[in-house]
């Protein structure tokens, strides 16, 4: 049994698929505890191979025919005899956090990753054949006298040979002995991605023999601790050098807790972790790897490093197999991350001669733009308003937030995270308020309240706010407002996204409505609605069947990385062409941004 | 000035010879405070550029008429008024151990160490050229993308970049930045030749860029707290890890205070030194790196690792350059090791169509035979009395030990080292007593007294015994003898010797006899007496010209290594070749054992 969109599987036979969703502790509200009543464990059923009981009485009072008809049922209710579904978890069934799947864009790779194993048995030593341990473990293995091994190895050489009589497995990666393990171990090969984001850090435990992501973990990263944004993470981490070490060993911590809780669950041995490819923005790549990020904050902002490296985890403390590898997914620059390059990886725009354009929208927004002829990179400062900050009511996405708004006849409706009580509006609900207000003639193009007599209109602290949800249905009693202020700032926000994308049409050669593809990556552009995010302009209209959610894509692009070597080299290839074009230097950018702004701008 | 055995140079302006001793701390004796009057401080001029004064009435007074011909003078009254001198101190002139010189074989390298540093001037960072700092570092160095770095020159990168004004001079080997150093400093390359011998360890600073040794010192392994000979250190490690783990740390610790002795007398940064080259025996080889050598001292004597293996400094905490190397020189089997490999390198008798023997004799005395087209190897368990062990009066050659002895017409007359009171025998001493009494038919050439009624044979507390020095003349007032089973002591060890040798002729299918050289290895061969040595039978009576003392060998040829990549890959394949014998296997060792074992024997 499948749950998205976390991509969770769950085996076992227990009854129902609410069952399944407690064994495997999977985030399905279900609050009269699967006796049918709440109605709030709807699901719906994707892909089924097998049989599932029809609709109870139960479910018909809560489902209309529609939802029948689309595969809709309360999880409490369904019952799968045999075989296997996919089950897709609508928001509003959800509890907890926000959480996005990788649509499995990784999952197709075939499996050639960095640590192949080889198990022997050797010949014991004798008078006619006196050749030293490591020569008969690597005549055995056929490699090659150039093959490296560390003297941790050679220590417990000897005993291990005959501790396990001489039948042993090695792992062997990047031309060196990495492991020497008693008996065949051939069968465990793991290794870990991890994204850095710079709220959240999210940790994939890859079964790298079948390719198969065996658990996922993520925890908030404690940096926010010393700077919600990376500006305050920069200017933190260059006043002292305990800082960055200070920073630094947050986020080691974080990654080797998580590692902890995914072998747990998965049963998976530390020592059979033997890589971990990691991926974040260019602040955080520095950060982990204890390097300053001072001039990277700076112009012209330089990295002091991008490409990809390799190092032992010991060097770092990152707690997998002692002689295990950390590598690092390429940075493009200063502000297009290994997150970035992430999505290069999963969206694969550079194996096609299809145009494709990928916005990943956060405080940077990086877009990619090209296919297998060349790829065009810039990075834009949409600001930290798509992540709520900077509006007055503005909130993260988390529990509570509006996260969708509608406006029929000035009545407004929405749904929250969790359909908990409104706490305040989070970047996909703005998105929708603002084309919405549009499109219900509320604001003009430049943002500007039409009629201030409107009756959702009111005389705030220092200017009108509209009301959003009034305070008798808010968490805190007040009402949930957006000036025009907030409205400023947002298209402000969006401004700088278009005009990014609109100067690397211009420098490509191609006008915005002929790309074949446009993805939408990231956490953040997996929530927004695409014909209110072309009402905006903040991507281009073209047919709907074209633009495509790419979903979690940075741990997905570390993935990638991690399972397939031929991938790794064919990205460090593509990267070496990819034209970084800085915006701060174009001519054209200031013009091209004020034209952004409005709603309906060029 | 330059003063031989020890190699040591030392410059200045000082008077006299003595002065310049006095300045270089070099091992000279002078009782009487350099006035001429104690005739101690006797040295021979060897070479000479400059002016030097005449004899002065003080020293006709302490020389023979043939000495001043031969260019002795006193140090304390010969004065170099300018220019260069070679200065040979006699065994009865020097304070201290014995000391042997390396014979300069290793001087004649070309250097082509594992380093090489190259100093670049960076193009600061613009908007124009946005690479960054390590692309910007490789592009000036002109190293390819797979050129590895550590992360701990990557923390550092940024800042010393920008601190350095982007003039930086990076040290890379083995296609690895190892070090990043700010301004120019080319001209500093340092490396450290080690023999880590099982009474001694040896340390010799290399300049290498000039292959000139900067500086020597060398210290007491202090492992022979847990034991004098090899078989009982391996024993005591491989009792419990823990004692693997202590012999360990007295070795590092040992090496790590002699770099700093050299490093102060050489004015030398330990940071400037890269990679440390070490050769020792098997056992000292397994210890040092921590490996059990509990599997060298048990039959079929399998060592763990004999390649030539590197690894980083820092995973043994030796204390060079953070990301400096330690080198082994391979091992030929678990009785054959990286010393006796230093003899393969200094000798270079792979390099020549003349057949050459080498002999290191020790504990085990390990002998290599070949040439160009071929070389075999064996070891020989000669057994401790070489170094006065099993032998009553024997003693270690320490000062006090009887070195040398001569007898004519039953008076025997002898030198100890440092001239002190006789306190025992060392092994020099008695290859020359052994033969004398066999020459002076004093013994048979089993080894047998052949008139008990010689006045020096008296009757001892078990068997007849041999005076060599009556109680009156010696340290402890009692008399030094030898018995029939010290002999016969002796007689077992160089009937191993011999019958080592006498196999690997027979097996190469040439008569000892015909070899073109003779070598005699290692500190021990250095203080033999040729013509005593021959006759017994330890070596073959070729022509005297053709036998070499080829000095302090060990630390040499780890020298060779170090300073030369070429020489060490060469090394590599000829190791290849290297036939191994393994005479206790042989069926022709017994017999050729007990034929070896008397004085003229076959």
């Amino acid at each position: 049994m499948t749950f998205e969109p976390d991509g969770k599987t769950v085996s076992g036979s227990p009854r129902t698929l609410l069952d399944f969703a407690l064994l495997g502790n999977v985030a399905l509200r279900g609050e009269c505890g699967g006796v049918g009543i709440c109605g709030k464990c709807k699901v719906q059923i994707v892909k089924l191979y097998g049989t599932i009981n029809g609709p109870t009485e139960k479910e018909k009072k809560h489902l209309s025919e529609k939802e029948i008809e689309e595969g809709y049922r309360l999880a409490c209710q369904a019952k799968i005899d045999e075989g296997k579904a996919t089950v897709y978890i609508p928001p509003e069934s959800r509890t907890g956090k926000r959480e996005i799947s990788s649509a499995g864009l990784d999952e197709y790779i075939e499996p050639d990753s960095s640590v192949k194993k080889i198990n022997s048995v050797l010949k014991k030593t004798t008078f006619e054949d006196i050749r030293t341990d490591y020569d008969r473990l690597c005549g055995k293995l056929s490699c090659s006298s150039k093959t490296e091994v560390s003297l941790k190895i050679l220590e417990k050489l000897p005993e291990l040979l005959r501790k396990s009589d001489w039948n042993v497995t090695a792992a062997i990666c990047k031309n060196r002995i990495i492991s020497l393990e008693k008996g065949d171990t051939c069968d465990k090969i793991f290794g870990i991605a991890v994204d850095i984001g710079s709220s959240k850090v999210i940790c994939h435990l890859v079964n790298l023999i079948t390719g198969e992501t065996v658990e996922r973990a993520n925890s908030e990263n404690p940096q926010v601790m010393f700077g919600e944004d990376i500006v305050s993470r920069i200017t933190y981490a260059s006043k002292e050098p305990e800082n960055l070490k200070k920073l630094q060993r947050l986020v080691i911590d974080t990654i080797n807790s998580l590692i902890d809780t995914v072998c747990k669950n998965g049963g998976v041995l530390h020592e059979n972790i033997y890589e971990l490819v990691f991926v974040g923005n260019s602040v955080m790549h520095h950060l982990f790897l204890g390097i300053t990020p001072k001039y990277i904050g700076v112009a012209p902002f330089i990295p002091a490093v991008g490409n990809l490296i390799s190092f032992q985890a010991k060097e770092l403390g990152v707690n997998i197999n002692e002689e295990g590898f950390i590598t690092a997914v390429p940075l493009i620059g200063g502000f297009i991350g290994s997150d970035a390059v992430a999505n290069l990886l999963i969206t694969k725009i550079y194996e096609t001669d299809e145009v494709s354009l990928v916005i990943d929208i956060g405080t940077n927004t990086e877009i990619l733009l090209g296919n297998s002829k060349g790829i065009m990179a810039c990075s834009t400062p949409s600001g930290p308003s798509f992540e709520g900050a900077h509006i007055s009511s503005g909130m993260k996405a988390v529990s509570g937030a509006i996260e969708s708004v509608k406006i029929e006849e000035n009545d407004v409706t929405f749904t929250t995270i969790d359909n908990a009580k409104p706490k305040g509006i989070c970047g996909s609900g703005i998105i929708d308020l603002v084309a919405c207000m549009y499109n219900a003639g509320i604001i003009t193009r430049t943002g500007k309240f039409k009629d201030k007599s409107n009756p959702r209109i009111k005389e705030g602290e220092k200017s009108p706010e509209y009301i959003i949800a009034e305070g008798k249905y808010t968490e805190n009693g007040k009402d949930i407002t957006i000036t025009e202020k907030d409205i400023n700032e947002f298209l402000l926000a969006k401004g700088s996204i278009r005009s990014g994308w609109k100067i690397l049409h211009e420098k490509y050669g191609i006008d915005p409505m002929n790309v074949d593809k446009v993805y939408l990556a990231g956490s953040f552009g997996t929530h927004v609605n695409i014909e209110n995010a072309i009402t905006l302009g903040i991507i281009p209209g073209i047919d709907r069947k074209n633009i495509v959610f790419a979903g979690e894509t940075a741990v997905g692009g570390a993935k990638i990385a991690l399972k397939s070597l031929f991938e790794r080299d064919k990205l460090e290839k593509i990267l070496k062409e990819v034209e970084y074009i800085e915006l701060s230097v174009e001519s054209s950018f200031s013009s091209q941004y004020l034209k952004s702004i409005p709603i309906t701008g060029a």
